[in-house]
């Protein structure tokens, strides 16, 4: 099994590379870029590569070792080309949570104002949603487009909307996979450099970073989120991007909409000026950073001023069903919700006392989602576009005993019983409002 | 690829008990049972297991979850029942080293005095020898019985010697070669529960460990050889077997001859009373406890005393030749060494100056030997049984520059040059005769 040398430069056995960085010892950049390129190739195998994580899980890398590890993982595949795109090309990345569809007002809104937007997203997956599902929603909206059709959609619409195709970052794509079984995921140096490696194969100049903090993001606490903030901006500055990053919010859903078609109207009436506040406020922030990193503002306050007026005089939305008909989707369904998939059926979930709404489970209401069908739980399931909530009270707000706390939208009445239990239990109550947690936590530059 | 729920009783996925070992949580044994089950069939992927073994390396097991990974190992094949053969069944297992052909003196000796001796051994690999290369090296000797027959002979001539079947302890044996290449080897609750599943399946009541410590063993430290045998000794008790442990010298190889047959010749020589000292202590000192496990002597000294009895009066010669002859191999060849292979020619390494030998390099000379041909660096390596050293000189002998220190026996010339220089590499010398480290370092009950 040992399988002797691999046809390295250096003669260096993956086995001792496992059993330096076991002992707390430091990986040399060419050894790194050999042991990926041996992996994504298969000649190291899977359960080398899971023993190395979980080394990595313990040790962790300096940022010389990670910037090598990155660097591999983004030249295992094709790094796009945009240079025929003039100007600044600007991405956001988020880590994931419940109710967060910023990316689908977000693009539109930098796009209208004048930044390329090469956005290249993932499916839902555990209790978060992805922002290919909720495109998926509108009816006939294609994230398959061919690298060739994507290059041309950036330079002609200012964005383009796809999956992360084969070619992008293969060596991530294997990795990934192998760390969701092996317990390795929850690992920032691991964290970082895969979203690194994937977003900066895009062909971008610059990223904004959505780091989620709270019950429904995968980092619980303020620290952690930083230091991922921190890891994935010293990443970006190692391969002379810009990045700017914002730890917001995720103690409880964003905006009040979950669920794919749902969350398309949801962020629809954004770009109307007609949504949640909180939702509003997190797409708004991260959307001057993107406007100022692209110098379509010289200050994030010049920018909101911008973002303002093409919500104002419609160029957003405009821009938003630009995007959606050359991206084989239907723009009339932008106009007339009727158009997205509906579910059969409401049912509400009602307050079991008087008070205020204190907390909210977040990853309780994103499981909740996946038990109806709006998520998946592995990545063949199928998903129900149309189901998903409502939350008609979120934290801080003032219920009555039988008041309506979730309508749920349902198409198949099975599982309904689990959800709305589960949705009950993710709601906490008190006689107090709480503390107003704030959006915007925190500036990581 | 995360494969859903495993059929257990409990429904625990194996993602979620590599994160809770990972945490530092302690597993349940029924769970470490299911997953070492699944492990087995399949179920549980390598890399999974990877990734389980190095969680353990760096978070241990604790005596309960142990003792659960030792028994699922075991139980995960044949537990061979010798309980037709009367008395104490007792074997020795060493950890392993350099010249180390305690084995083949001691299993004849043990069983001369009465003490059935069923043993299961290993061959050689990396550094160290195995006792299966060196009984194989006597013209015809079969190590591959089935286990009808191990248990006949066991019972009729009260010792038999076999290589491991691959129905004892499966789960081990796949384990084993992952670990070896997932650099997950040195840990001891992994090496424990290896060992003694190994060991507990060949059917005996009691065993006698040879924990070797220095620079040829896997434990150069005494304190890691005492945590190793205290492992293992509590791992017997709690599955109602007596375990005596000795921390025996590896720090210079034991005896004079390194190489199959010339190992061969030299235990043959320890059973006519004519062997190097060092190599007959070791072997005295394991094969007393034998005799007092097995109760065929109240104490060590009266163990001894009868040991001496049976070199002396021929009866351990002829307890071997009976073994060799039963199992295939050719008698004459313990009593005429030229029908033992042999190798067409020797050259001498030369002392490069006056002094005394202070120390030798253990693991070197093993390695020198692999280079030789003596040993094998991967499991599907071809060996040369003829090949070996004889060490003119040891630690503590003084030595004239251009005296002969180590005769190497060859056939093939092509890596003399590269043996060489690594034997000579492997002597450090001094103007002082160093101190003499104990050759029973410690005893463990």
């Amino acid at each position: 099994m040992k399988g002797g040398f691999l046809l390295w430069a250096r003669l260096v056995q993956p086995y001792e590379l496992i059993k330096a960085k076991r002992d707390g010892g430091r990986l040399e950049p060419a050894d790194i870029r050999a042991f990926i390129e041996a992996y994504t190739a298969g000649t190291v195998a899977d359960y080398q590569m899971a023993a190395m994580c979980m080394a990595i899980f313990f040790r962790g890398m300096d940022s010389r070792e990670l910037g090598a590890w990155a660097r591999a993982m983004l030249e295992s595949g094709e790094v796009l080309d945009l240079s025929d795109t003039p100007g600044v090309k600007v991405d956001k990345h988020s880590t994931g949570g419940v109710g967060d569809k910023v990316s689908l007002s977000l693009a539109p809104l930098a796009a209208a104002c004048g930044v390329p937007v090469p956005m290249i997203s993932g499916r839902g997956l555990g209790h978060t949603g992805g922002t290919l599902d909720k495109l998926e929603s509108i009816p006939g909206f294609n994230v398959n487009l061919p690298t060739s059709e994507y290059r041309r959609l950036v330079r002609e619409v200012n964005c383009c909307l796809i999956g992360q195709t084969a070619q992008v970052a293969p060596a991530d794509k294997k990795l990934y996979a192998l760390r969701d079984v092996t317990a390795t995921v929850d690992c920032i140096p691991l964290i970082a450099s895969s979203i690194m490696s994937k977003k900066l194969a895009e062909g971008i100049d610059a990223l904004v970073l959505d780091v989620k903090v709270g019950s429904g993001a995968f980092m619980k606490r303020d620290e952690d989120a930083r230091t991922l903030a921190k890891t994935m901006i010293g990443l970006g500055a190692e391969m002379g991007k810009k990045v700017v990053a914002l730890l917001t919010d995720m103690d409880q859903p964003l905006g009040r909409k979950v669920g794919n078609a749902l969350e398309v109207i949801e962020a629809v009436d954004m770009l109307r000026g007609n949504a949640p506040e909180d939702y509003t406020e997190v797409t708004y922030a991260l959307t001057a950073e993107m406007l100022v990193l692209g110098k379509k503002a010289a200050t994030v306050e010049e920018a909101r001023e911008k973002l303002r007026k093409v919500v104002e005089d419609g160029s957003a939305v405009r821009k938003l069903k630009e995007i959606v008909q050359v991206q084989g989707g239907d723009p009339r369904s932008i106009d007339d919700y009727s158009l997205l998939p509906q579910a059969k059926a409401t049912v509400d979930v009602v307050a079991p006392r008087d008070g205020f709404v204190t907390g909210i489970d977040t990853e309780g209401v994103g499981l909740a989602a996946v038990a109806l069908g709006a998520g998946r739980q592995r990545t063949d399931s199928k998903i129900d576009p149309a189901v998903g909530f409502t939350l008609l009270k979120k934290s801080g707000e003032s219920v009555k005993q039988g008041e309506p706390l979730v309508r749920v939208h349902y198409n198949d009445a099975a599982p309904l019983e689990n959800v709305k239990a589960r949705l009950l239990a993710a709601y906490r109550f008190g006689d107090v409002a709480p503390v107003a947690r704030p959006l915007i936590r925190e500036r990581v530059e």
